[in-house]
């Protein structure tokens, strides 16, 4: 056969509509409602093209040491992937044998298990407390160890957070890799880098990404901190220029202007707060969100018909069908006119 | 252990040196020596930053149907790449099943060999003939059989051509996919797009870059042609949003502006024609080239020393050790500027 067997059999995962109608309200991939830096618009007015004729630098040093700067760390401790769905595909690879398994929480960012079935090993989903906290991981099925650890916190699409102490507790005593996936943490109260730079720390990687609170996830630009040699890993088996010469300059625009990213980021968090008190005085469930959109269960609908009837007003939610999420709506925090929309359009359909 | 042991004991491949100084003569990885179009800066200018706020197009709508339409194919049969280079590493995913091999001729991009490393399967090369044409591949080796067959044409290092008829007979016997790498097709006198296009192909890929004729190095986009099923393979296996929006802006302003692309690549080659004349009439063995680099070997100097030596002067040029290419370089085509700059330090070097 031509088509390997594994690939075959795949599902392949379904990102969020993008919709082509001018007229939307898109609340359902959690981009950010605000737009990027100026400082990005002047990088790309300005581009060298002699830079678009070279090949990009492939270890894209200039980035990675001003990521090592802000989080004091060296540049030896960073990889810059193209978005972070490509460090975790190159994870996925460099940390996990062809006997093994990766592991992440349940319900959490659906990609994973796409991710697992791309590499042609079991995907181990660890369920969450009823509740939706941390409940001790399973990492093992069907005698396959998992030695990959997919961790978003704050978790998607719940929103909700795992505590440090937990995580760095459970990598501790894990024998495999743990990435904590932090696409959302800007938008948190703490986060887990402190971890990945500890001099101690030997099995624990932070991911972060330039898509959400740098409104940048039309460049794909993702990064990550950790340990040299698990660093060291992914530099080997990444393409050789993974990153593209305007990827780089932007993303390094965006970090020399983290004022501008941080003031979004509280906008967000603002409107967020607002509409989780109005949905939770109307009698829907809200989760505890430190990310930039909320988990929510309607009052008085259905999830899946509300998320249909919304559709077609052109306000774009997201559901995600299943026993842990089918009963609820994951609407990413957009702009308080964005919001006022959706509250205005749930309104009139009884929610 | 936490790094796959395939991981561990990987060679990492070493793209060409990207030397950090001004004043070099830069001809060792084949970038293109003239600007992108206009065109493309334009795009650059003006690009509207709400289209980085929010994620891109997954599946490269605009830029798949141009290139459709430039190669009267239908937009399923065309895939877009971060670079030539993922597209290489998805289908080492989708066409090579973990007991099969990949192969390429022998000498040829020296990327293959760590390509199939890192997938975790043997490589197979095939020796060319001792002129460096064609000679009946070698499809199998310790039992495993070549599923995946990596043909540059034009050649690299060596700039040579396989005649489409060669190819078309090649992949009507092989069972497994063979992706024709035209990286340099447009500095050449034919290619096998009509091959990938032909509604009787089942196997025969025809992989294109913006890296080399459309001076765009830098931007990471390549792209591919083949049967629907093969191509779809790709697109189940790729990340989410493999092409950045920038990228894929800018390649499509790229080629709605093929005459530049055109009249660039005319003066690459009316230069290479000039170079290897002076470089034979100086005693060189020129390989014909239909690439925008040549492979020669010295009159009167080994070519590890001369690369050294020219180095020395701020010149670079590439050079491969082993038994099929030791005893020559391979050499970007420049300006006139630059190729003159070349010949002179020749000169002065007795070479």
């Amino acid at each position: 056969m031509r088509i390997a067997k594994s690939v075959r059999i795949l599902e392949a995962y379904t990102p969020g509509e993008q919709p082509k109608a001018k007229n939307v309200v898109k609340l359902n991939t959690n981009e950010n409602p605000y737009l990027p830096s100026p400082k990005c618009a002047e990088v790309l007015k300005d581009f060298d093209l002699d830079a678009l004729r070279r090949y990009p630098d492939p270890v894209f040093t200039a980035l990675r040491t001003r990521i090592a700067k802000i989080w004091k760390t060296v540049p030896e401790c960073v990889f810059v992937g193209n978005g972070s769905d490509e460090i975790l595909t190159l994870a996925a690879k460099a940390f996990v044998e062809d006997d093994e398994a990766i592991g992440s929480l349940d319900p959490s960012y659906s990609l994973y298990r796409t991710l697992a079935a791309i590499r042609n090993v079991p995907f181990v989903p660890s369920p969450l407390a009823d509740d939706f906290t941390w409940r001790k991981p399973v990492l093992e099925a069907d005698g396959k160890k998992v030695s990959l650890f997919l961790l978003t916190n704050p978790n998607a699409p719940t929103g909700t957070v795992t505590p440090q102490d937990t995580i760095s507790s459970f990598a501790a005593k894990f024998k495999g890799v743990v990435i904590v996936d932090e696409a959302y943490a800007d938008f948190a109260k703490a986060n887990c880098v402190s971890l990945a730079t500890d001099a101690k720390n030997r099995n624990l990687i932070v991911m972060r990404t330039f898509s959400k609170s740098f409104s940048l996830a039309g460049l794909r630009v993702g990064y990550c901190i950790g340990p040299e040699d698990l660093i060291d890993a992914l530099y080997k088996v990444k393409d050789s220029y993974n990153a593209d010469a305007v990827a780089q300059s932007v993303a390094l625009a965006a970090l020399n202007d983290l004022p501008w990213m941080r003031n979004n980021a509280a906008k967000v968090k603002k409107t967020r707060a607002r509409v989780a008190k109005e949905l939770t005085r109307r009698g829907w469930d809200v989760l505890p969100s430190e990310s930039n959109f909320l988990f929510a269960r309607p009052a008085h609908r259905r999830a899946s018909e509300l998320f249909d009837d919304l559709r077609k007003m052109n306000i774009f939610v997201r559901y995600f069908k299943g026993a842990r999420t089918g009963d609820r709506l994951r609407i990413t925090v957009g702009t308080d006119a964005e919001m006022d929309a959706l509250l205005n359009a749930l309104s009139s359909l009884d929610a």
